[in-house]
């Protein structure tokens, strides 16, 4: 894919987000500024762009409409959010992401905890926002589903149970991580909000129910190779390019796929996740050559 | 007020509230058990409380739909929420609330932190799913309405915005906490989850837009008075009856209506401000008397 293309998807999306951050005012200042400070940290704004590029794949040439973008911006605070307090000391203590200092060495622990929970909240609150504000009652209706997916996949039994689990194993030597729950934690910890990006775009963009299904379970497999690459990229990447320091798994005693299989075996998992989730993509009535290049994209990813 | 009385409006509370705790099961064990032993902790049930009288005020006998059931719970999810985050090291680092170990001491910091995520998600979350699953147009309609209302008092420009400047008052000792500051803190930390409990009882019981208006202003007063008399039990209260030490504020260095004013001017505040409430409450067409006796329990309590 070429780089300009992706980078132009990025910019748009970037304009997008701008958009419903928060604008530092008054006694908000410095909360705002930290909220946009950790969103606008260099993210590759994976989550908006597939649920973008899931929503053209549907909408058959429909005009974005406000909702769409709305939930583009909520899933990537909420995204930040969850990066906020998986760096702070008392989870992953990193002190860098994406090459620039983490929330709480710039803001202080106290605030990094807050500037995470009110993008948590401002995802909800520009959700709700968009809905009422609707005219269209499709947006309306699709806007209420697909907020009940994204709040479900970002909930305890998705997203922060896959992080409750994998905070648990680190802080219990003596719990074993096997294959079943390293399946678990991945499924919900990564997964869970690409699937949300995916079924958000599908349903807004006006997809059948088995549709919506269908996308759910390819973006299962996007998910897992995604993580699993991380997880090689982890072990053998360029810390340089990462915008991170290489090995903080094996320092927070963190059994990943690459921990529990070797590299040869993790390897072999992204390509058969890859495949798997292009062979439903290919099934599907519709088409998006971009998503396709995208997905291919994520298992040569250095970063 | 007649105890038993009040305990029985808890009790049903509870009841209601349970319907909506995740339930402990496979790898969600220990974070449901985590967000229940905080919501289960103890509280006095005062948000849901306004929440469900101002409901009965407006609604004139009308059956208590589940949407209001769902917002009752989730406003006690998110309070419940802010004191899991509030107790943390990073912040006020306190060891006890309400009689019991907080969160961290409990389960582990970077488990505190993860519940407190997981109530905050999960009380957007019940409301997304009552809100698709009425069949009610009218309570479709209020969900969303309230459901604004909810995310914006306890977001940044709410409760969070008030937390974060309390915060940011007790680690800069040179900043000034003065009448402004303070009143800016007490609105959004205090009264803002308070007028969203009154304001969404009204939405959903059909009160008109001028009456949700009025109820608002309301509960700007009382949330006023309850935390000024917070800072007064601070300094004078039964450590016994209060459930967590006195003197926390000082120890904090935290700037309150006491330490500004002193013993006298607070307590003659908390009056003032109950009277400006009763006022309005007394001007309303509906009439609540349980609620009535409740603004006027709160001036007088002990914890």
């Amino acid at each position: 894919m070429d780089k300009r293309v992706l980078q132009d998807h990025v910019d748009d999306i970037n304009n997008i987000i701008e958009g419903f951050l928060p604008v530092p005012d008054g006694y908000n200042s410095e909360l705002a500024e930290a909220m946009r400070y950790s969103v606008n940290g260099g993210g590759k704004r994976l989550r908006p762009m597939f649920m973008q590029e899931v929503f053209r794949m549907f909408s058959e040439g429909r005009e974005e409409p406000l909702i769409l973008h709305a939930f583009m911006s909520a899933i990537e605070f909420i995204h930040t959010y969850s990066l906020i307090h998986d760096d702070l000391p008392a989870m992953d203590n990193d002190e860098y992401r994406r090459g620039q200092l983490t929330s709480h060495v710039k803001y202080g622990e106290a605030a990094a905890i807050l500037a995470g929970d009110a993008l948590l909240n401002h995802a909800f609150e520009i959700i709700f926002t968009c809905i009422e504000e609707s005219e269209d009652p499709e947006d309306y209706m699709a806007g209420i589903s697909a907020a009940r997916v994204l709040s479900s996949k970002a909930g305890m039994s998705g997203m922060i149970g896959g992080q409750y689990i994998d905070v648990y194993s680190e802080k219990h030597p003596d719990f074993t991580v096997d294959k079943d729950v390293l399946n678990y934690i991945y499924r919900n910890k990564t997964s869970a909000l690409i699937e949300a990006a995916f079924m958000a775009g599908a349903i807004i963009g006006g997809a059948a129910d088995i549709e919506i299904s269908v996308v759910e379970k390819m973006a299962t497999y996007i998910g897992l190779a995604f993580q699993i690459q991380d997880d090689i990229l982890d072990v053998e990447g360029d810390s340089s390019v990462l915008g991170k320091p290489v090995g903080s798994d094996e320092k927070n005693d963190r059994q990943t796929f690459v921990s529990l299989y070797g590299l040869e075996k993790a390897r072999e998992a992204v390509r058969t996740y890859t495949d798997r989730a292009l062979e439903i993509f290919d099934k599907l009535r519709h088409k998006n050559v971009f998503l396709r290049e995208l997905i291919i994209l994520l298992i040569s990813r250095e970063n």
